[in-house]
């Protein structure tokens, strides 16, 4: 079967609507939400405040009993009790003209009260009466019953990926137990006659297996799970039932590839069986040997190398597994820094191109230094601060050229 | 005890000093390693890659028997072998001139062979003979022996956070083992007369403690531990106690002020009972009411207000956290966003400003809308989409300013 390589754009695009997101829910206590997806709209079951308050501290008035008042010309009125956070001030009698109550920031308004005077605009003059020195308007430092929220109305929309703060405003309205998306599972086999596991002293000729460690955290990054299978040799009927079996227990499968022919043979041949192929090849560099299959479960095949893996994984695949997950904010912008090139950067047209680098300062101008080193080299990977794509129609940048660096 | 006002420069500069790093260490197993805190360097136990190896499928042989080929004048070699990934080719006799070995991309250049022919600049020619149609220069297409990372090289320096990639350069490395700092545990006591916890339905007057969740949330986000603490009623020796207790079970504590002037007073009490107050209120908004001692562990007094609470933990605490747990990285951009103000915002000279906005595109171009709510109210928590700046010299920033929303 042929299959014309794609850009990333249209790889994406054809995967992305393949992608069926996951219907299966989970409830889960508010608390523990970090990162999950919500699965059905989330609405407030009470209104908040539940209660109007003081949002300054002060003393609780009459609006109108302050009307005139002035620095030469204070009002006075008689404080007939203190109204501290906590305290239930609804069974107080109602304020009558030229009462109040002292009050403290975020404590119930008394009956009869709309408005708080200021502590620095007020001072006692003794048996119990303030003078008040510069007016407040009805609702001044008040925070009426429900302007915050109203019972029912939406806190999270279905799809949202939950924050710090959003677990704050669910416990806040009373949500204490919420339905999310089950987390995502991805299966990762990793294949190939000269992988070990990496706790293993790689005889001549072999090397360890570093990709499904490296896959696995940028996996547990999304807030999934990952599976990690063991290596399968280059052999057709093993690597056959491995993947069949990772899809029936898996959202989502990977097959991290050796970096030989004979592996990639093997995995197009077991990718081809199992479903139908609609991406060999994505015009990135690194990253060409990238498969997507529409199998029982989505399968993709990553090229061996560690560089291209963790970047097909990071463009490609990850957006994919967003959508699977049921977000609807499918990609999340990268921290990014603005640097120059240190160095003339030559570049093949026709693919777009994630190049490492290395941050520097010098003269108070950050650089961005591309790392000479080829996708199979694994100090790179620790040494390099981000990546800078050239975009596929580009020949090279020049020294100096202001790019975008994102972090990785 | 009088302290000026600090601008928020200001206070991370007077705190920072004061904080020292963790020297608790850990030895925890390579592949757990992600988003923890590199104790000491860690070096290469071997050179990688540990033999030479193809990085191309072809033929491996002598460069020389190539030199002078050409589509029309292929030079032909006797195949004796071929190299699949994996295998030990170091016990084959060496090339000797006129021959060759097929070779897999990976796999280990056999004695002799300096170089290869790519597969698609040959041919079979029967008789185990293949011709080659371009020249290949000494090293083509081949990986040398420890061009990757010598034994002994670093490849992290102590200080470093761990990311997905590390974690493969170090197992590739042989490092399945790494010592890491302590994950930094942080108390937290919410006080406050008002507070109920999340489950409890609040009575007249009463608020949920939303913020011990919230924060806890935050910590976790930095990769760190959050202990908390049941709340405590606005009583000094019982607030005493509390910290006193998480003081000596954690790296630092927040203390999660409720908003009433009694609970300030009384957390200020403690604060100074304990250690030296070194800061007093910051020239942010929201979040002045921040205090900074150093007690036997650092103590901070967050303001309550949810609002206040979560950016004064961001802006402020969470680099003296990056400190206290050994990185070296104090901090690292937040995803950031280029928008256009959608409406004039007013700002009050003399302190920064932290505005919540939520995000819109109007004819293809992003508007940052900022949101109008109070501090203490939880449904702009979940609203907004990320937060401006906007510098304490300025008086506002008028419709349509290009701005940098920090995604939050």
């Amino acid at each position: 079967m042929f299959l014309k390589t794609k850009s990333l754009e249209e790889a994406k695009e054809i995967a992305l609507k393949r992608i069926k997101p996951t219907s299966e829910v989970e409830a889960i206590p508010t608390e523990r939400g970090l990162g999950r997806i919500v699965a059905a709209d989330l609405r407030s079951r009470m209104d908040l405040p539940g209660f109007t308050r003081a949002t300054m501290d002060g003393y609780a008035v009459r609006a109108g009993d302050t009307f005139g008042s002035s620095e030469g010309e204070p009002r006075v009125v008689r404080v007939l009790a203190t109204v501290e956070a906590g305290q239930d001030a609804s069974l107080l009698l109602p304020l009558k003209p030229g009462e109040a109550a002292g009050i403290s920031t975020g404590a119930m308004m008394p009956p009869g009260a709309d408005a708080v005077a200021i502590l620095e605009e007020s001072e006692a003059i003794g048996e119990g009466r303030m003078a008040i020195f510069a007016p407040v308007a009805p609702g001044e430092n008040v925070e009426a019953f429900d302007a915050d929220l109203k019972k029912g109305e939406r806190i999270l929309a279905r799809g949202r990926s939950i924050r710090p703060q959003d677990i704050g405003a669910l416990l806040g309205a009373g949500i204490t137990e919420i339905s999310v998306f089950a987390k995502v599972s991805v299966g990762l086999i990793p294949t190939g006659d000269e992988l070990v596991p990496p706790a293993k002293v790689p005889a001549p000729g072999e090397i360890r297996n570093i990709n499904s460690a490296t896959l696995a955290a940028q996996i547990a990054g999304l807030n999934m799970q990952a599976a990690l299978y063991e290596i399968v040799p280059d052999e057709y009927p093993r690597l056959l039932e491995a993947v069949e079996q990772a899809i029936a227990e898996n959202d989502l499968v990977l097959i991290s590839g050796g970096s030989s022919v004979g592996t990639r043979d093997i995995t197009l041949a077991v990718v081809e069986e199992l479903g139908e192929v609609l991406i060999h090849g994505i015009r990135i560099a690194p990253g060409k040997p990238t498969i997507f299959s529409q199998a029982k479960k989505p399968l993709i095949g990553l090229p061996g190398n560690p560089v291209s893996s963790m970047i097909v994984f990071d463009r490609f695949v990850s957006p994919l597994l967003r959508k699977l997950s049921g977000a609807r904010d499918w990609s999340r912008p990268k921290p990014q820094v603005r640097a120059r090139l240190a160095r003339n950067l030559p570049s093949t047209k026709g693919r777009q191109e994630f190049v490492r680098v290395t941050m520097v300062e010098r003269g108070g101008e950050i650089y961005a230094r591309p790392i000479r080193a080829r996708s199979s080299q694994i100090a790179s990977l620790a040494k390099a601060d981000g990546l800078i794509t050239v975009p596929a129609e580009s020949e090279g940048l020049p020294r100096d050229t202001e790019v975008i660096v994102e972090l990785w």
